[in-house]
């Protein structure tokens, strides 16, 4: 903020004036205020310009660091969770992917359980593989198993609990930063023990809210800030993809642009997104196609689920194989590549910047 | 409106005085004018008095005569339809079931068509038994069979085939007498042939829109005044009735009212109804219960789908059985006992009501 | 309903087949029913056929009838209101002027007084000539005079008092049609006396919520359905007209088209509509200029406030003065033309119709 | 961060179990990620915990500094604006009042012009004293007075002029934290040279949006993220907080509290917010009276208007005298006192909370 290059040309500089101006700028400091003059294009960018960057996380890295976690670190009151924070390079300091976004790889060993708790933090869970844990969310426990979306809405205490004998990995994304920066958090500890040890194979909330169109009468009329199904299975994800490329090899629309499918987790109260903060979708790309490189405002991050390929990101290319975290700022042109079929789950902060009417995207195509 | 009951007391019952107001009301009907002294309580009643009246039609009496059209009418051009509208004994002159929705029951014949046109008035059918029948929605052919509801929003091009060699006959609903009243219709014919014959099982559009909370991001975003979803599967209601009643027995919320289950269907791009005019539910009781008596300012019309039992309107009871079509006035208490399992279709205009700010229900519970 | 235009060509035209099809139609009179390929096209017309019919009244006319009723029928408990309703030639039978509409003179004479009541009907006061009257709208004492509009909106208690040694005369708006043909309607007699009969120049709803823009923060973020602010005052309506007219002659935008000014009267908890059911504008036109014709689904009733000009109503031109009240059905065409500089005052029920998203509007422009 | 506060007793103190978990946390570091575990309570706090501190900063400091840059700094492209930002203690490095809100005195010298530029940012100014400035919003010259609040919502062009011999202050309030720190910020410079240099008295957007309840038709039916009003007027502001205690002292609804007015500005074609980010309200206390201490989730900034009093945040009071600003971040307590009539302009970030389903509020009262 020391930058002079927005100094307007004073046409004085006779030293008695810049003596002057010295004189008032040690006066600023000593009051605490800051001329805009001297920090305009800082403060005010001709576009944005991300501390963050541009990243990608191994699967392959950070597996076995959560693994190693758990012979090492237990999970108890405190501590609440084995969840390992991917720290993106642009924001030394904070364990944030971007600056509204959290993007976590959490592990529980077999028969482990992460105790109750509640925050006014959004959060979901995307599984990359295994199965055998059961997330409790106010009170009913909800199946995790590859593919499924999983979901935990500000303020809905949770714990979560493998009655497995394999432990089992998963992404949690929160908007941690977001809630951070305007200084939205309030947490609570729930009890210890989960309140409801049950495995069902479905959730009452999938029982109340998972049939397509449907909404209880008795809760009709009602539109909720977040949706109140917890679970995106993996066969309704799987199954609407795959019918959105039928679709287009039909001749029919549905697909966002040839080859690529996707579908938006929503909140079937509202139709809009499935979480206040954060939007939620799944991409499916034809073996052989790519995506048309494209900008937005909206900052996100995105896991390989299955397939190959590449991302770009500003230019610069990166292999994606199963597992793969990448970070995509605001306003860094992305453009996916399948080389096979490639399935890539994303969470953004879109509906924060479209709540505000902020929200700019503009495609190369 | 001839009623001098409003009329205030003048006070001056000299033949001079009665004889200037009998002029004076002369002189009113001359001028297409009339006083509201005169009229205002039939005008402006206490709460609602509907000209219609309670009424229940039979299907062993609604489905034979059907029958009997199909061998003496063919369903053409023109005519469009072998739909037979039940009128309201109390709004004579019109096929009007209330005086917002038109119910009827249309038959088709075995290798029969209807051919297709499009109008602004809001229609689904509802399906008693049978299958074997497409709707074509704007060139998407949805198949059509017991339990499943299907809509055709307005301004939708629309036909109807039967494949099989059985006849099928369904309810339809239309809010045809709204859109009278107010004068909003549009109609125009489309191609006397159905532009798809193909049959398949599943229509593009819950391809595209069947799963749950799932939406096509090239669409996301953007709000529907009605349902892009055009059919809603038995399948899928019988199961949400189904855990509800299960969840009231294992003592967790869901149903309306004890042994009481119902679903709205609604439109998955607002959480609002599926129909801009007409809500759409299916309700189930448990044998043995019985609703608590409710009156509410929306008129609607009944369906048993399913069962036995008995409905009780304005203190006057019917029994009912499978088909059985009833209608409900404004304000009208609407009581429902189950002897069997109950299940019940229903539609009523209760978004107009509402979204006028107008809609009131008091339940006597 | 006895036409028989719509009957398809049976291709039987045996004298069997002919008694059969008759005995079909008994036996559908019999049940009640009625069948749609008799009736198709009255029910579903191609386009709106209005019953009612483009009307115009004379103030000429309409103000000596008022009178003369004051001197013959005292205003009282009962007949509440010295109203007279101007019914469409159209819809005889009902006094209404449009399908959903009621436009009616009402006259108090001096020292007078209405008693309170309330109903579901929501209502307006536009105020052509004179002053004196004070509408009491839940205990809040609101002036009455030249180019103001005053609201009642929905359930909100209303009487009037005449404090003035001169008579005074208003229109009337209300969506008596439309609530009475839904069944909406609730009415609730009040006070005989009027519960405030101060006579401020400023109601106190003018007072919180007549500021431009201004919201009382204990009110702020709470959209109410209907309009707080139950005044608004011909002086800022009288001058929005002519800045609108001043930025158009300035090359500026504004104005609905070039010389055509116009205001709506908006909520200010929502922007949306004053009313929930009927929406209320005053337009002006400047000497010599004319409106697009053009045709719109909505019903609506103009009064001529100031001026002198045309009105083409389907092709029919009809002289204005000064008080004349016309109705447009749906889908009628409208063009005005001003000899002088012209003031109307307009109600519709576009708010209806848009709700239920069946509005359209063509212009010939 | 390297807290171990949150570390889970592990039951395992062995050195060797000791030494692989600072090979871990090592290999996190490495890999760039961190430990929920280990960070938790810093992320996740109980409460809201601002680095932002409760602060206030004297106009009689501000004004002076303000004076001195206008002899030693010319405004001009680059630089664009003569406004000193007042920088949170508790956030260094950034001058901004809190994490969402910049908060700035801003000063033209006599005849002096700000040339034109654009910016995603949110912008409002609010006049303390003064007059003689005009600010041209996308071409529409706005005069500024004393007790005004004038908007410049997102991406409009805007530039200011002084047409007067003496100098002129305010308080420029923007969203520029949040924007930068989500990267939604777009900036773009106009023409050097104001576009329209006309002084008229009252803005075009005055003239068609100024009437309380009243919308251009042409405009009319198309909400607008942000205010079409670009001036909320002092002379209105004030008889509106005057009517609201003089209601209070009838005995009538309308303040806050007893004693304590409030308006909101708002955006007349929706009753929301004027801009899309930030909630602008002015309040009025008696002189005597006293708010009762509440905390809110939102931060805000405050500035005295006339008068003088208490304001009390986090139980630490200070005096406040005219033109005082002072910043108030989120859950912090705040309470004022009046000892004259107290008027006070704010602005906060409760728009941004509220949409996002955040905002909480809890008054000691």
């Amino acid at each position: 903020m020391t930058s002079l290059k927005n100094e307007p040309a004073t046409g004085f500089d006779h030293p008695e004036h810049q003596a002057k101006l010295a004189a008032l700028y040690r006066d600023f400091d000593a009051a605490g205020v800051t001329p805009l003059w001297r920090t305009r294009e800082d403060l005010m960018p001709p576009h944005p310009r991300p501390r963050a960057v541009p990243h990608l996380w191994r699967w392959a890295e950070l597996y076995p660091l959560a693994a190693r976690s758990a012979e090492l670190v237990p999970v108890g009151r405190g501590g609440e969770r084995r969840a390992i924070g991917l720290g993106n390079p642009g924001l030394p300091g904070d364990p944030y992917a971007t600056p509204t976004l959290w993007a976590a790889i959490q592990y529980l060993a077999p028969r482990e359980s992460a105790p109750e708790h509640r925050h006014t933090q959004s959060a979901f869970r995307f599984v990359l593989e295994g199965e055998g844990v059961w997330t409790v969310v106010d009170g009913d426990p909800v199946a995790m198993r590859r593919g499924d979306l999983l979901l935990t809405p500000g303020w809905h205490f949770h714990g979560h609990r493998c009655v497995s004998d394999a432990p089992m990995a998963w992404l949690d994304g929160l908007d941690i930063p977001l809630v951070a920066t305007i200084d939205q958090g309030f947490f609570e500890f729930g009890p210890d023990e989960l309140r409801d040890t049950s495995t069902p194979d479905r959730s009452r909330s999938e029982r109340l809210w998972g049939g397509p169109g449907l909404v209880p009468v008795s809760a009709a009329g009602a539109p909720r800030p977040a949706s109140p199904l917890m679970a995106y299975r993996w066969a309704h994800t799987d199954g609407a993809l795959s019918a959105q490329l039928e679709l287009d090899a039909e001749g029919q629309p549905g697909v966002v642009e040839p080859g690529h499918a996707a579908v938006r987790f929503t909140n079937p109260t509202t139709g809009g997104d499935a979480l206040t903060t954060m939007r939620t979708e799944m991409h499916r790309l034809r073996a052989g196609t790519g995506t048309t490189p494209a900008r937005t405002t909206a900052s996100s991050v995105w896991q390989v689920f299955d397939g190959g390929g590449t991302v770009t990101l500003d230019g610069d290319s990166l292999l994606l194989t199963r597992g793969d975290v990448f970070a995509v700022p605001s306003w860094c042109e992305l453009a996916l590549h399948a080389d096979t079929s490639l399935d890539l789950f994303t969470f953004s902060d879109a509906p924060v910047v479209e709540k505000l009417s902020l929200l700019r995207t503009v495609s190369s195509g």
